[in-house]
C-alpha cells in the first residue's frame, strides 16, 4: 500500500452558528468564532489516496489529475467565498473544520476512484484551519 | 544596531471594495477579492524594533513587553474581526495589506517608544496575508 | 472517525543520563546528549483526540478546551523547566522523546475523556524534540 | 508502540520515462516531467521506527545511528545525482515518489532491524518529492 | 515606502560548470555540484517591488498581475527545464544562485515598472536553491 | 550587490541573569528565563555576506566554506552547551539573542574576510530563539 498525498490551500470567510439554537447558545458555546461579521482563514487541504502504482506509470494517481480534481470538487466552490452561505455542498452544517473534512471527503471520493490506479481510493482529507488546529477524515484506517 | 523581531497571528475576514468606485470597477479591479460576502486570512504580523540593548538588561525590547503591546494594539482590535467594518482604526482604507502595515505601524510606534531601550524605536511592519503574499512598511530605511 | 489536532511548543533543558549506569557509559552512549550543564530545546507538540462530532457543535473537542489542557497538564508545568530535574510526573524516566510522550500522554488522557465528544479519546501525543527528530505514542492504532 | 521519526534531505535529478514506451507516449503521460534534458527536486525524506523503547537507553532507536544509516543507504547515492542513470538500486524502475519509497524502505530495513531496540524495526518511509507532492509507503500498517 | 513580495517556486537540473576552465579545476572548484549528469532543486523566488500604495486601490502593484509577470519572465521557461541549457536569458552563466538572482531581476524589471503603480518598481529578487542555501540581489538598497 | 545567506542550527540551554544585579532584580526583570535550572532552545542562525560574485566561480562565497565556518566558530563551540557557562566567547555578557548576534557577528567576520570574494565581508547575523522571538546585527546598513 502506497500512500500518494497533495496539498493545497484556499482563503474563504465563515462563522460557527447552529442556527437551531439561540443567540446567547451560540455566543457562549463558539465565542469569537461566532462574530456575526464573520471572520476567515488561509485554510491548507491535504488529500491522501491509497492503492498500488501502475506498473506502466509508476502512480498511485497521476498528481497533476488530483490537482485538477480538487481544483474543481473543492477550491473553485470554495476559494475567496462565504462558506456558509455560498457554498452548495456545505449547505445544513456548521463549518467547523470536523464537518468540513468530511464533506470534502464526500466531494472527491467518486471522481478519485474514477482517475487512480486500479485498486486505489481516497484514503484520507486533511484541514488546517491554522497551523495549529487541523482536522483529519480517515474513514478506513483501522483506528 | 540590532533589530529584534516579534511574530504573531490573527483570523480575520475582509474584502477589497473602494466605495467612491462603481461596483463595475470593483469587480474588475479586485476579481473575487471584491466578494460581497467576504473571504478571509489567518494574517501572520512581524513587528521588528531597532536599536541598542541596554546594558543590563541585554534587551532592546522586552519581548514579553512588545508581546503585549501587539496584543493590545493590533491583535484585540483585529483578530476574528470583520476589517472592514469592526476595526475602528482602519475605517476608511481599503483593506490592502499596503494600507494594513501602514495603519499597524501608527498603531504601534508611540508605545513601543516608550517601552523600548534608550535610542530604540519600532523599525518595521511585515504581514504576510497567505505564504506568498506579502508587505511591509519600513519609513527609515534608506532604501 | 474524524482526528482533530491541537499544536503548541515550549521551551525547556534536559540531559540524557541513566543514573543506574557508569558515566562512563552514559558518555558513551547518549553523546553530547549526556552534557552535565545540559542543553535544550524549543518542543513541538501536537496533540490528536480521536471521535465523532458533537451534532450541536460539529465539534470532536472544543479546541480552546483542548488548548486549556495542554496549557494546564504539560505547559504549566514544562515551559523553561529543566525536565530532568523540576517536573514531578518526569520524575525517574529519562526524559528521551520516546519516554516524554509516554509520560505526556498519561498527563492528558482523563481531561481529555471528560472534555471531548462521546465516544471520543486521546488518540496521539506526537513531540518535536528538533525539526529533524520526532516520536509519537498512539497506543490503540492498529500498527 | 512508540513512532521514532528522522528527516533528511538530499537534491537529485531525474525525469519520469517509460523505456518500454514510445516517445509520444511518454511525452502524454508525463508532460514536462518527462523533459529528456532532466529536471530536479529537493527531496526530503522522513523514515519512522516503531517499537518499544529500551529500558537503559529510552531509545527505540539512537536517531545518531539512524542518522548514519540514511547517510549510508540513502543519501551517499542519491544525493546530487541523477536517479535515472547513477543510482544502482534505482535500476529499472521509473523514478516516481510512489517507486523511490518503496525502494528506499527496501535499502533501509535491514540495516534498521540491526540497529533498532528488541522488537522494533522500520515503519514507513515518507518522500516530499515537493512541499506539495509527497508519497509514503508503510507496508505494515493496518489501512 | 511599501514593500510588496510575491513567492513562487519552480523544479529545475543544472550543475555548476565553467567551461572556459578545466575539469580538473571545475571538479575541484564545484565538488558534487559539478556532476555531469546533472542534480536540480524545488527554486522557491520571491520578488519584491518597492512603492508607494495607489489611492484608489491601495496596491503598490496588483499581486495577481506580478503573479502574472512572474510565470510568463521566469516560471514558463525555467520550470522542470535545465538551466544549463535550455533558457535562452541564462546562456552564457554559471547558473549559481547568486547570477541567478541577477538575471531574474533584468528579465523582471521592465515588466514590473510598466505595471507597478507610478513611482513604484522592482526592488529584490530572491532565491532559495535549498532552505538553507539563500542568494538575494538587491541593486538599490544602500547596504 | 548581492547577499548570500547560509542557515544553521544549535541546540543550547542558558538563563537570562545579570550577576551585577540582585537575585530579585533578576527574577523581575526575566521572569521565567532567569530560571536558576536553566531553560533551552533550537537556535536558528542565519549568515548573510554581500559582495560581488567572482567571475569565474559565480561566487560571492563557497558555501560550503561558510558552512565550515560557521561550524567551527559558532556550532562547534555552542551546540549541546550551556551559554552561560560552556562558551569562552560568551564569557561577560549576558546571552540574550541580542547579545549572542553581535558575539557571533564577531566570532566569524575575519575568517569570512579571508574567504569571500573580493570586496565582500559579513553583512548580517540573524538569530531565531523560537520561531517567533528573532535578533538581527547587520552593522553596516544604512538603517
Amino acid at each position: 500500500m502506497i500512500y500518494v498525498t497533495r496539498k493545497a490551500h484556499f482563503n474563504a470567510s465563515h462563522r460557527l452558528h447552529n442556527p437551531h439554537k439561540s443567540d446567547d447558545w451560540n455566543r457562549q458555546t463558539f465565542g469569537k468564532c461566532n462574530n456575526p461579521n464573520w471572520h476567515g482563514h488561509n485554510y491548507v487541504i491535504e488529500v491522501t489516496v491509497a492503492g498500488e502504482p501502475d506498473p506502466d506509470t509508476g502512480y498511485v494517481i497521476d498528481l497533476g489529475r488530483l490537482k485538477k480534481i480538487m481544483q474543481d470538487r473543492i477550491l473553485d466552490p470554495c476559494d475567496h467565498k462565504n462558506l456558509n452561505i455560498e457554498v452548495p455542498f456545505l449547505k445544513d452544517i456548521i463549518p467547523t473544520s470536523e464537518n468540513l473534512v468530511k464533506a470534502f471527503f464526500h466531494q472527491l471520493e467518486d471522481d478519485i476512484a474514477v482517475s487512480a490506479s486500479e485498486n486505489s481510493k481516497l484514503y484520507s482529507v486533511k484541514l488546517f484551519e491554522t497551523e495549529r488546529n487541523i482536522a483529519e477524515y480517515c474513514p478506513n484506517r483501522a483506528h
